[in-house]
């Protein structure tokens, strides 16, 4: 089975738990808001069907079956997960100014800021409540979620703090963006186990699985905004060198000490370039400099890594083998 | 015991595990913002002492005492609510683009949107981890912060929308008040008594106390929005008129079918009034349209509500009658 094939399963299976969700929020507008954060009702409720590959609830759904067999404890926490990223998808294109998602007005477009803000702060706490409708298992896996938000929260500051910072370490943005994408990848990751009673050593490893994943998404996500098709992104060429995005990738073909990397510090001095000849050039000083080449063999370790502590589970097939291929999926889609 | 000295001591059996709740915030800069947010430093970190009455921890504190004779079992309570209600506030004056509270700057005028929201979102997570901190009676309170939560959301939603709509009604006013304010204060004097294990009935009466407390509190406030004194507000006077607030006395003034009323209007259908004399004018026809003492009546038999709310239980004294003495003090202050 393929990996999309597989993703459009274990949607399905999350699924009515998810929309039961959403539906039990009793305020009408923040149910219509986060409909249409979810890809399901436009913004005067019609259904549409615009979702995205959810693979947050995927992971938490077979981190439950990878150590029980069943999916079934893995399905609030997949909904939990859910709920949280897209509070946070919600709030960050606010704060991001983005206008676009999955080729429709983002949120706060469509509804105003405010009501984006409210619909994200609902889901949140909608999150809290799904949880802890499981009872204890319930009660168990909350204190990852809540860990995993302020994780998020946190990235999300420190993103902002450093696009107002002239100069930048590849350390610093590495472990801004574990925060921003890793932390609730690691918390999907394990959060079904975690539910269904797992060991503290699983729940640990698949936590670390999570984590180095999402590290190598991240990273691979940098690569594609510097040089990824357009046809496939569904962004421009060159995005992050556009938007004068000091992503891994860039702060570290700027740092890199590299002839390449000097000329490409002084042509971003005065911010992003502004023709089509300065993105192309900058985007190949990116390349000259070993920016990409870094991305790259870092995407792969962190790959490796997330493989490697899994492995030595012993988990039930066909979930830990579809892990793996997640993983791997995830990384190496259109490199 | 004056209710000012009352709540002053109450403030401080909370302060110790209100300043360790946020000491317990990983991120620096949402420690930071949060800090200022409660009063207790300016937003370089400094040391101040510009915090509110804290009404909503007093009630959490009290409801505990009430029941079982000691306050311990409110304090992470009373910390969960306090956080929830300054989450709100961070939240709400980006929306409503305040620029002052307290004398002092608003969170996202000192940090910024991106940072006050986000601080606001953290510290809304951290009141979930307060509370489940605590254990059973964490888990056992937590749903109604969250179900106060979400009815905050909701007010503030409404509030919003009902800005944007030529004509209101009293009754949708009174319920979106009662969602801003009504619901945290019912959750603050019912959440002490829930998580100390209190029967239902109780608990139920608590809430009832302090959701016709709620929106005793929200119609005084909207009479001081009108003719409060600005010494004793600190608001210019008629403030409410000035802003074009369709707070509930003058939609009231504006549907009571009076030629005054009908004269308001007139006078505010293109907008609030602009002149001295209009806004003085205004302030005029909202009390000769009654606008003013319907919300007065309203305030004081929302007021008896409550206090017969709780003189039916057997609360244990001091509690009890410093419940009474609150609620009394809240609503007459100022008029």
């Amino acid at each position: 089975m393929s990996v999309t094939v597989l993703l459009d399963e274990l949607k399905r299976v999350v699924e009515p738990a998810l929309r039961a969700s959403v539906e039990a929020i009793a305020d009408e507008q923040m149910r219509l808001i986060a409909g249409y954060q979810l890809g399901w009702n436009d913004e005067f409720g019609n259904a549409t069907d615009a979702g995205g590959k959810a693979i947050r609830p995927a992971l938490a759904v077979l981190s439950a079956q990878a150590v029980t067999g069943s999916p079934d404890a893995g399905i609030a926490p997949a909904v939990a997960v859910e709920l949280v990223h897209n509070f946070s998808l919600l709030h960050d294109d606010v704060m991001d100014r983005d206008i676009e998602r999955r080729h429709r007005k983002t949120g706060w477009v469509a509804f105003g800021e405010a009501q984006a803000i409210l619909a994200g702060n609902a889901m949140l706490v909608r999150a809290v409540e799904v949880l802890l409708e499981t009872g204890e298992a319930g009660a168990r896996s909350l204190p990852a979620l809540l860990d995993a938000t302020q994780i998020l929260i946190s990235g999300q500051s420190r993103d902002l703090l450093l696009e107002g910072r002239s100069s930048v370490e590849v350390d610093e943005v590495v472990e801004m963006e574990a925060g921003k994408t890793a932390a609730l990848l690691a918390c999907s990751s394990s959060i079904g186990a975690l539910a269904a009673g797992a060991d503290p050593a699983t729940v640990a490893a698949l936590y670390t699985y999570g984590h180095e994943l999402g590290i190598a998404f991240q990273l691979v996500d940098d690569i594609l905004g510097v040089v990824g098709d357009p046809r496939r992104t569904g962004k421009s060429s060159s995005s992050d060198v556009r938007a004068g995005k000091r992503s891994a990738p860039i702060v570290a073909a700027l740092t890199s000490g590299t002839a390449a990397g000097d000329r490409l510090t002084e042509l971003l001095k005065d911010g992003p370039p502004t023709t089509e000849q300065d993105v192309a050039l900058a985007t190949e000083l990116i390349r000259d400099s070993g920016g990409l080449e870094w991305a790259g063999a870092q995407a792969d370790a962190r790959l490796a890594k997330a493989l490697a502590a899994i492995a030595v589970l012993s988990l039930t097939d066909p979930a830990a083998a579809q892990l793996a291929a997640i993983a791997d999926f995830i990384v190496n889609r259109d490199r």
